[in-house]
């Protein structure tokens, strides 16, 4: 609705750039964060440097807190030095800073660091050795957390003072007086609605509260906010200290990054970790090139077993007609197979074990899928012949036979394929995504040939093929 | 971490059915509302409806909330009765009750709103006008919204009062108060950490609200909520009122639901729309029997394809070994280019009238993975014929040349094709990732076979086709 009357253009901007710094201060302070970032995207560092360095500090920590300006960030903050990027990137959120400092060239981190205030510059050191792709990799170390004996009051008196810097006040960690671990999870709701003078330890729920390790996948920790409707998820170390916590926002970045991932894998490529408008035309090559020519070497396999089959093509010339109709149809059929079978493994509808369900599902899938197919294709040549649109030869009801057979199998091939090499992958250590469309297409297409020529012998050894 | 140490699963819960159902209830206390759910999704209905009426009511009430149990909830409901189901359902969060009554078979709705409470009925038929893939189809009515110029203390005190009953109440929604219009929108943050005697509507970032209407399109919803990292989203009517709000969990649920079924059209059939170990056999028949065979009648024209060739087949066998290794390749260089495009279309990365930079951008990329594939098709023909595995005739150093060649038409006319495909596809109104890895490959390999025998008879005119 009103969503886009406060996001300015580039030209605006540009012009802005030009005149009066007040100007530009001006129009930008009233702007939310993540459209200043989407507007300094389009923006080359320079300028954008000079945007950054007219907004009003709170607003361009914000913005450089924006997941939105990850790989320009680094170069905006190069361009700005390290003496101006210093209070910047110090108030920073955690997570964001570790991102910002991942992206930087490994040559230029130390001097960063330099300037940052040591109490950042520690936390940073601790949060830059996990993977990103992990809850360590993605949380923040500013969260709220109390003693469990400190009361209602006391815990509410502290959000009001500690709060603005903090990720989410909303969810309040109860810890161990003593051995500092976490022992209670309460919501700023209960806090609210709780006599003043209890012990924070005795409100709200008194379960088990619910963590993941650092090392665990981000994946997971999106599953676990999702499936329990949180707003943050604590990281515990292994004594049970909490390292930092997730936050729903970040978990909402990483569904839609894993989400992006699946589908290009799913196109039969790497994913390509940046936006297609972005990446360079060599990486994009790379991350092309690299699957296509595996899925080449291997369709050179149907050039081997064509030249198999050399001999009855050139008996009945009739039958190359068919070829890629049916081996596509196996590819099809395969490929919505897959597609299934991904998604629901990775939703945890279905787990590894359930294979050979998959499979007693599949089969008949795929047969009934492939009497569809085939019944179509001997109506096909049927049609053709007696209109006299296409002349199949003297043993056309044969080759409809042929065909009609071939799909059959193939497509009923196709289903199995398909569904069964997710879990394949997935069994020998491998992402199930990775068993994309085009490499079970060209699974199925050897295997298509092989069962085209097969049924086609059987039925015309006696005729075309003697 | 501790993720599953208190969820039960269906042996132990049915050995709890069948013992003391205190022993049941005190079993299920202390676990949590999603865990309940997963459990009941294994349950028969009849099971499933003595658990629900062992648990304690508020957790009831939260089990009945989740969304994971869409499907069941409407089958537990019809086997309690109205009458025992009426407090639940009249306890719901409103979105949820509305998508429980979208779930009831028709004729059973009347007999259940019945039961309900005035008001709530009310604002269910209000809810259930909405589409559910809209911004009204999965809001709530449930939020806190004050007069603008009640005090920071005062609302404090409101939401203590009233919170339990709201979705959220970390978000307050500041109206009018004469024309109870949306005019401020404050966090609860922002009120603890104001002063207690200033009016809300000066506390805060004075932005105009961002808002969505009640038709606006979920993942539309969801990109506002994730971009802002908003915890929840207002809808406003044409006069600016507040109809409900959507908040970031409910988002989630959409945004794993519109990836599935990207992921399944992309599979080239329709959406499932219910988890696949769920769905009847004959409805998932159903939805990939229609792609398939579209497909199969597009894929149909290389048999025609194929008969205008049978001449040159028939004088030059050798050209068919190579028929499925150069179509396939030009599907997955189309395969490829399109989920790129999907996906760049969906996160809004590039827009319809971008479709000429991406054909810029294509043509060179189609060109060098052509080129690549071709060199490898080159050197398998010369490494074959040169140690004899394979004898490709006389005139095996032009078949090279032919398969070569094709091959970089056929790849860089699949990069085209693939990547335009879902921008035609978005102008015409149709969603572009209904552009699937078969769509692509079937476009490609009835021009792919164009393209190759065209090459052939450039090249060998003169010679094998004479």
């Amino acid at each position: 609705m009103q969503l886009t009357d406060s996001t300015p253009n580039v030209p605006e901007l540009l012009y802005l750039l030009h005149g009066d710094p007040t100007d530009l201060a001006e129009a930008l302070a009233g702007m939310r964060a993540a459209d200043v970032a989407e507007a300094l995207r389009d923006l080359q560092p320079a300028p954008a440097a000079k945007v950054m360095a007219a907004l009003p500090f709170d607003l361009a920590v914000q913005v450089f807190d924006e997941p939105e300006l990850e790989g320009h960030r680094c170069e905006i903050i190069q361009q700005m030095g390290e003496k101006v990027a210093a209070p910047l990137i110090d108030a920073m959120s955690s997570d964001q800073q570790a991102d910002l400092f991942r992206e930087l060239p490994e040559d230029h981190r130390p001097r960063f660091l330099k300037v940052l205030d040591a109490p950042t510059r520690e936390a940073l050191s601790v949060l830059l050795r996990y993977r990103p792709d992990t809850a360590g990799g993605i949380m923040t170390t500013e969260f709220v957390s109390v003693p469990t004996t400190w009361t209602v009051d006391q815990t509410l008196q502290h959000i009001s003072k500690v709060g603005r810097a903090k990720e989410t006040v909303y969810t309040i960690y109860g810890v161990d007086p003593d051995k500092h671990t976490l022992v209670h999870v309460v919501s700023l709701r209960d806090l609210m609605m709780a006599d003043r003078a209890k012990p924070v330890g005795e409100v709200g729920n008194r379960r088990k509260p619910l963590a993941v390790s650092p090392a665990t996948d981000r994946e997971e920790v999106a599953r676990t906010i999702s499936k329990y409707n949180l707003l943050a998820l604590p990281v515990l170390d292994e004594g049970g200290h909490i390292l930092g916590i997730v936050t729903v926002d970040d978990v909402i970045d990483a569904i839609v990054r894993e989400s992006t991932e699946d589908v290009q894998k799913f196109g039969g490529m790497e994913a390509l970790d940046e936006p297609y408008t972005e990446i360079s035309f060599p990486r994009m090559i790379k991350k092309r090139a690299g699957w296509l020519c595996a899925l080449f070497l291997g369709e050179m396999l149907t050039a081997t077993a064509m030249g198999h089959f050399e001999g009855e093509i050139a008996k009945a010339v009739v039958l190359s007609l068919f070829i890629p109709l049916i081996i596509s149809s196996g590819g099809n059929s395969g490929s919505q197979a897959t597609s299934l079978i991904i998604r629901s493994l990775a939703l945890r509808e279905i787990r590894l074990s359930d294979w050979w369900r998959i499979l007693l599902r599949e089969l008949p899938a795929g047969l009934t899928l492939g009497i569809i197919l085939g019944v179509i294709g001997i109506i096909r040549i049927v049609l053709w012949q007696k209109f006299g649109w296409y002349d199949y030869g003297e043993h056309w009801l044969l080759i409809a036979a042929v065909v009609g057979g071939a799909l059959v199998g193939v497509v009923t091939f196709g289903s199995l394929a398909g569904s069964m090499l997710p879990f394949l992958l997935k069994r020998i250590g491998f992402d199930p995504a990775s068993a994309s469309a085009p490499f079970v297409a060209t699974l199925v297409d050897v295997t298509g040939l092989i069962i085209y020529f097969s049924v086609a012998f059987a039925i015309l050894r006696h005729t075309l093929l003697m």
